[in-house]
């Protein structure tokens, strides 16, 4: 287990900590405090393996002394001991080398029992499989199991190296509320109701967002928060229902490369000082919307797969084939994606594959594998040979290999060949220990709804048109990109960011584009713009969540094994039993009453 | 203002701070960006005063540049502008001592306005008084105010500080639950209804008691947290309505000592790294609560006042004055305390204080004053000479002083007494930068309930009473100590602590002692009793409250001066308009009604 810096108290439970003895301590009295992790009669002593949070030393009680022996005898595992004994050293044969005490033990002259501990629902020790539900209930033995105990360090420090880190860098952390007003999010707000003021309701902030900016406007430099924040959302393997962390960022007068350079410095910090993984590139790789959407066909690619899509609309232009004809035009494309070696799988590989690409709205998959014999597959007799032949020129195609294709509208075709790529993924043994962080930037800041038939924000309307104003005023609307991105690790968003509007005037422009009425806009977000026309620097931010950041670190899929205390997927502390019933008077003085509805 | 560690940016808005400019810029092109702190016109030139961060420096625009010119001449206080220029040396007689950039100025060759300000409520350059309605409404603008961005700057480098310190002495931060069961720490809870579990609420955390002792169960040796907490409270200057944040700290296997011995060093390390003020003694004295009572009146004495209660009970035992004898036996006490040179004052002052006893509870309050002419005062005439000159010895009483005397039950007395010498703290002129810590220890566990005629807890049920089980088992309850402490400073409780009863069998008989039967107590504190069952080491801890620290080394007395987004007295937030309505669809999906009834 860890190392505890700083901790020297002598007291009267202990002089030393059980992983810390060795033989330097020899022939020494010392005392010692923690659980019996095990406990085992052998040839007529008690073997007590001793736990505490620096590791285990086995402790010896010797039959002579009989009141220690029998006091010895009746304790139970998991039972919390403060004894004094002497340093022995083992005899070679015994030496356990797994434990840093291991070439000594500790002969027991007096136990003093702090805890007997009754049976347990569930081992320590050995870390068989538990129920969640159990291990939930009991959340304060689970924590003692060495897996998720150091766990929960690792995120302490880790979250300790970042405001560090931060802090160096000039940033300070400022605790905004967690009782204030509904924000626009998107996602369902947790409420509280207000004694004092009845009838209204206090929201848990889903994101410190409006405050960060205003914080900016308040002339703080750089901000940061270890946030908690709230969404009422139904639970999910990485997403806790109810409370998750994020490490909430903002910057004035900066540009968005200025803030690239410094979370790219404290990923690279974080990943050099707390594991053995490692960074495929560094700086990180900054791939614009367009391109990577081409290439991975996701906004979050997983950088690791060894396969690219490929654009050969070019190619078939003026094909016959007409599906492929049809599609070589502007806002469609012709995706090519090439499985090297692959072109000689059973038709049920393709088969598979074809029916992935249905499951993701494709209306089928073409291929053509390059065999020994030539080429093969539904489509190649639409195709004629000098297409073939470039083809196989420009994907570098040879004998065994196979090529897959999607054709249609760009965004949904570059999505389907994205999903196959993710698809083909498990041909390929991914590096748990690379870590492929990227930027993704140059967001569209508009797009064109289907359903509503008008135009509408992409992702965030409070981010900066790149361009500013002119480009509002000039450029068609489509083409307007936005200071948005996402940093995106191994295939997982681990944030987005922007570089925010902060000028009233582009902000009321930007909304006129996708149809708001300066009314609407000032009902809707007035007190931010209000706040904007006092003065107010141009900024930026960003917010990586912390919990995913201490997964992809721990290798843990599951967000509830790098949390203290989780709650479960139905939104239940099963330990605190939370929630609860509450008193009649309580819901009075709230000025509520219950409305349960039967189903 | 405060140097900005780390940041070295340069930008196309800054290539320098405003504070950070000095002769050494000489002669270079620097760019800035910040708010127009001021701006006037003189001797046909423009100065603008620039504001950052860091401070501020001197702009000038020459009338040469024409457009330049008319661009300055537009601007408004608080509008924020990147700018470009030439530093040059002030003459002699224009230099600023007051200013750390204040022997240059730039002289401009570049104006970019990235945000011109509207008329603002107030201005931010003179700190003038503003309603605190109006602070709070725009808190973005009176966030620029110098004082109260120090405040919130200072605040966010002690909760560093604080961090640093523990983490450097082996203690882990662990975020607990904010979403959490009521718990019960006696004041009222924030609910929040849960959507997935109609009809059932969490409560936002009092202070996250349990969890930091389910910690310690859980084998985690030091457990610290900047925790948020919430009770649903009234108002007060020095108590945020709604939310606050202390240090939460727990340890195991420790004795009262250790805690004490980490929490002095901190308090000193913090008070000599952050502030020019003076801890009266180190280490704190520990005084116990029988002593403090006796001495100061109070358990949360104001150390600095210098005068004592002296307990004058075994004088009187057998004296003719009836008031002194019938008091001077156990259980109550005749206290006295003199006031030096205080003797010859006019009959409206002892008058004044008369009445200041009689609101602390006092039929009266005697004195004698002690003259040229002799003793004098309504109570001379029932005493012996030889009373008075025993009073004279033990008080060391000279001519010109005064002594007021307090009789009754003990502890009514003494706090009468402790009231008194709190009046009378306004004869003094206490150092603001003196601090004086204590601690308070060896409270009581139990006292007899008047009302309810019964022995009921002091404190708190929880704390481990000192002599464990053998003490319940053979002593007078009302003699039984407890391991039970408050840490104290210039007459404010910073907090209280305990060393944690971590033994059922020890906290069944204790609750016993108190009248529970043992199923009362599983019923309410099951939970905690199953997991000290399963094997809990001893602890104990604190939990200090970081308002509070901030204010008392900022000589701050309203909390909104150190926090910085508070609610008003009625718990709203102005700015965020919080607490709000919220829309029908948004009760019907958390199972609620309102129920507003009229008064």
């Amino acid at each position: 287990m860890t190392a505890l810096p700083g901790i020297e108290i002598q007291n009267r439970f202990r002089s030393h900590f059980a992983g810390h003895l060795t033989e330097e301590q020899e022939a020494q009295t010392v005392r010692l405090a923690g659980w019996i992790h095990r406990k085992r009669d052998h040839g007529g002593l008690i073997f007590i393996d001793l736990r505490d949070h620096t590791g285990i030393c086995q402790l010896i009680v010797n039959p002579e002394d009989a009141e220690l022996f029998a006091e010895a005898e009746k304790l139970h595992t998991e039972s919390v001991i403060a004894v004094e004994g002497r340093v022995v050293p083992r005899s070679p044969e015994t030496v356990n080398p797994r434990l840093a005490s291991g070439r000594i033990e500790v002969v027991l002259s007096s136990i003093r029992v702090e805890s007997q501990a009754v049976p347990l629902p569930f081992p320590v020790a050995d870390e068989i499989q538990t129920s969640e539900e159990l291990r939930l209930t009991y959340r304060f033995l689970d924590l003692r199991r060495e897996k998720i105990h150091q766990n929960i360090i690792f995120r302490s420090q880790l979250t300790s190296k970042v405001r560090r880190y931060l802090e160096e860098r000039g940033f300070t952390e400022i605790q905004t509320p967690i009782l204030t007003a509904s924000s626009p999010e998107g996602a369902r707000d947790f409420l509280v109701p207000s004694r004092l003021n009845p009838g209204k309701f206090y929201a848990l902030p889903q994101a410190p967002q409006q405050f960060k900016q205003l914080l900016m406007v308040s002339g703080f430099p750089r901000y940061f928060q270890i946030a908690p924040c709230f969404r009422d959302e139904d639970a999910r393997a990485d997403r806790s229902p109810g409370e998750f962390y994020q490490v909430d960022m903002e910057m004035a007068f900066i540009e968005q490369n200025d803030l690239f350079e410094i979370l790219e410095g404290m990923f690279k910090h974080l990943v050099e000082t707390m594991s053995s993984k490692r960074i495929t590139a560094f700086p990180f790789p900054r791939i614009s919307y367009r391109e990577v959407m081409d290439r991975y066909g996701s906004d979050k690619p997983d950088l690791r797969i060894p396969l690219e899509i490929e654009d050969v609309s070019d190619l078939f232009r003026d094909s016959s084939f007409k599906v492929f004809a049809s599609n070589a035009k502007d806002g469609c494309a012709v995706k090519a994606m090439v499985l090297k070696g692959r072109g000689g799988e059973s038709r049920q590989f393709y088969d598979k594959a074809e029916r992935r690409a249905k499951e993701l709205g494709s209306p089928g998959l073409a291929y053509i594998q390059f065999r020994e014999e030539g080429p093969k597959g539904p489509i190649v007799k639409f195709l004629k040979e000098e297409e073939l032949a470039a083809l196989q020129d420009r994907l570098g195609l040879e004998t065994g290999d196979v090529v897959f294709f999607g054709a249609g509208k760009w965004v949904a075709t570059c999505k389907i060949m994205g999903g196959m790529r993710e698809y083909f993924s498990d041909l390929f043994e991914l590096d748990r220990d690379e870590l492929s962080f990227c930027w993704i930037i140059d967001f569209p800041m508009f797009e064109y709804d289907e359903k509503l038939k008008k135009i509408e924000f992409s992702h965030n309307p409070f981010s900066m048109p790149q361009g500013e104003m002119e480009a509002l005023d000039t450029k068609d609307p489509l083409d307007i990109l936005a200071y948005q991105y996402d940093i995106v690790c191994n295939g997982i968003e681990l944030s987005s960011g922007a570089i925010r509007n902060h000028r009233p005037d582009i902000m009321y422009k930007a909304f006129e584009i996708a149809g708001y009425p300066k009314e609407e806009v000032d009902k809707r977000f007035g007190h931010m713009i209000e706040a904007f026309k006092m003065g107010a620097p141009p900024h930026g931010g960003i917010a990586p969540g912390l919990d995913r950041l201490v997964m992809i670190l721990r290798d843990e899929q599951n967000i509830r094994e790098v949390i203290a205390f989780p709650m479960n997927q139905s939104a239940q502390d099963l330990m605190m039993h939370a929630p609860s019933e509450v008193a009649p008077e309580q819901l009075r003085e709230l000025s509520l009453k219950l409305d349960i509805r039967e189903e």
